[in-house]
């Protein structure tokens, strides 16, 4: 039996029943012979009040201090949780980012991890001690200052934790049963995936799946962790994410994986752009110099009669505002006509290795789609994903049809499993 | 225009308002031209909510874990303090107490500073900003681990950085205008002191004063920084202590400081004690061995006919049980009676250094309690200072007829300026 990280969310540990539950969840795994590192999140919503509290005092909290008062949040539950589990009649020493040694850029409020030194950790487990770390937190590497990892940075601390410490595995421990073939919420006749490889998950995620985060998976991938997705609550076996399947691992040997969607976006179009070289090297400058992250990118064919063309791109809907100003202050440079904004509408994503191999999955999910009655404004593809813009009203009937037309529904009418919360 | 550092109470800093108040407060001082450092304790009934948590999910919570528990309180107060002044156009930074250099001892929950290095300050103070340190907490000096310093604890974090730094003074900010001659609870009549020597607030603080308390005016006077009580609502002046009155300070040139009260202890009497060299030795033996701080001790000479007398000791109600048990173990080997124990007492305590030569305070103070119908049971002194236990139900009738005979009534009838939540 080997070293297991476990993380559990604010979720899981909302109230001293919360932290009790898991306490002993996390007895078990140290009695059946594991070292066990567990990553915790501040209590329920803790982080909320602390936001408001700041918003109280100053209208933009400055990073240092904001950094400084967030992982107060981390500290309460992290040393409740040790309590519980010497309560329990085990040892458990917490630590925080800085004690883990979780190192970090001086980016406050979105810092990045770039070394994990745990020789803290490591003696803590030599000592047959639980250890307990504050997720979500780091110290920056020149400055020593506390850092926040920004959000799910806890998952993020649990995979670079078990990665520096050579972990079996790193437990994501959340409020449902794991990763299904699409959202739950709107779909009822998901699945919950048995196992799915760091590639496929890594496209859910990036289209609009919640349950783990882009960042987290990435890092997991980089260092070959598994990460084992699961219930805090149920204890049930969860989704497992590696790059091969192992065991009784189940693979399902359908094409697709899941179907995800988001409808925190919104498009701009860029309309009448001449079509010469350098025009969308231009546009694309002067989004990235405001910092913000863009999504789809779609150029069409130019009207050879007018040699415009137009370009759109998505966005999340937060940097909407920054990103109009920031194109209005280059029109006459680049000498576009106008622009359009957008943030009615929704992405729909279909992820699965197996469409390399399968040339039908387009029209598949293109009639699908027009079977729903669903148009289709954008297109963008992957090796591995198709997505596409529609209506954000039409959102939920597209993903529900897609989702049945390629046999992702499950037999029963309601497979999912929650837990307390019902999240 | 020298370093001040100011301490600001829990009361101070309660909510969002209490903190713009506060950091009002902080930049007046730094627009004044002084290099501040400001150490605050946690919000309002943060540390008591904590407590709360820390007992649902372990009855006895352990001591390294409580202290990382209890530091997060601090945390927000610091962190959310920094932004306000922020907002108000001032560069400020916040420390943790490890942060800040404070060096501790080992002992969870009640650990002693044994070094300051505040380096980080002392930078932070170079650069233009205000530096802001959690109270209340330090960094064990052999594990690195997190520690408390116990009751009053971020008053002696303040003083201990006025030392360290060579403040002007350590100004503690409270809900009450200063010290005053007694309990304006108890006196209507108290007045406000505008001046007290070290060695007179040392003696107050021991008789029941709640204001500062003992570790912190010791520290004080070790390293001989002046201390100014005042009230963070009010911003009059409060009550300077130090060596010697300074400038415009009123020195009132009284026999006594004030009177003081304590209704927070019991009495122990050991009745029977063989009159042998080494039997008061080893009754105060068991009791040290267990840890127990106790008060007052009294020795009556033994009654010629028996051998045998009474050794009577005050001791915080608190620590009865502990006391009891301790003593009754070792009953067979010193040969004692029996026990009596008492918790319906209350201390009255007189304070001056003016009374060293004016032969006529004892007397004084006996004739006053004995108009006022007060039965007096033990008596201790020391070179400035006479204090006496009387019946609990007695103390606020005695403390008012002693203010009253030495002349400490202020003519006004409520001479007691309250701040905001008036404790």
């Amino acid at each position: 039996m080997g070293l297991v990280v476990q993380k559990y969310g604010g979720s899981s540990v909302a109230d001293a029943e919360g932290i009790k539950r898991v306490a002993k969840r996390i007895v078990d795994a140290k009695k059946n012979g594991h070292q066990v590192v567990v990553v915790v999140s501040a209590m329920g919503d803790t982080t909320d009040e602390l936001i408001d509290l700041a918003e109280q005092v100053s209208p933009i909290p400055a990073g240092r201090e904001f950094d400084m008062l967030l992982t107060a949040g981390e500290r309460i539950s992290m040393a409740l949780l040790a309590m519980a589990i010497k309560n329990l009649g085990h040892e458990a020493q917490s630590f925080t980012g800085s004690q883990a040694g979780v190192i970090t850029d001086s980016v406050h409020n979105k810092a990045r991890i770039i070394d994990v030194t745990p020789g803290r950790i490591r003696t803590a487990l030599d000592e047959g001690n639980i250890a307990i770390v504050a997720g979500f937190q780091g110290v920056s590497q020149d400055k020593k200052d506390i850092t926040t990892l920004g959000r799910g940075g806890s998952d993020t601390t649990a995979v670079a934790l078990a990665a520096a410490l050579d972990a079996e595995v790193c437990e994501i421990y959340t409020d449902v049963d794991g990763v299904f073939t699409a959202d739950p919420r709107v779909v009822k006749k998901a699945r919950k995936i048995d196992w799915i490889s760091f590639e496929d998950m890594l496209e859910l995620a990036a289209s609009g799946s919640k349950v783990l985060l882009h960042r987290c998976v990435e890092y997991a991938r980089r260092y070959n962790i598994p990460i084992h997705v699961r219930s805090s609550f149920s204890g049930l076996r969860g989704t497992w994410v590696s790059n091969e399947p192992q065991g009784d691992q189940q693979v399902e040997h359908a094409i697709i994986s899941g179907v995800a969607h988001d409808v925190s976006e919104a498009k701009v179009t860029v309309v009448g752009v001449p079509d010469k070289p350098g025009e969308a090297a231009a546009i694309f400058r002067s989004i990235a110099d405001a910092e913000i992250n863009i999504d789809m990118v779609v150029q069409n064919v130019s009207a050879a009669s007018t040699g415009l063309t137009d370009i759109s791109f998505t966005l999340p809907k937060t940097e909407g505002r920054k990103a109009i100003d920031a194109l209005e202050k280059t029109r006459s440079a680049i000498g576009f006509d106008s622009l359009r904004y957008d943030d009615q509408i929704g992405k729909i994503s279909l992820v699965g290795a197996g469409m390399k191999t399968n040339p039908g999955v387009t029209a598949g999910f293109f009639e699908a789609l027009a079977d729903a009655g669903v148009n289709i404004e954008l297109i963008s593809t992957s090796e591995i994903r198709i997505s596409v813009v529609t209506r954000a009203d039409d959102v939920n009937e597209a993903v529900r049809a897609v989702h049945s037309a390629f046999g992702l529904d499950s037999d029963s009418d309601e497979a999912v499993v929650y837990g307390g919360t019902g999240r």
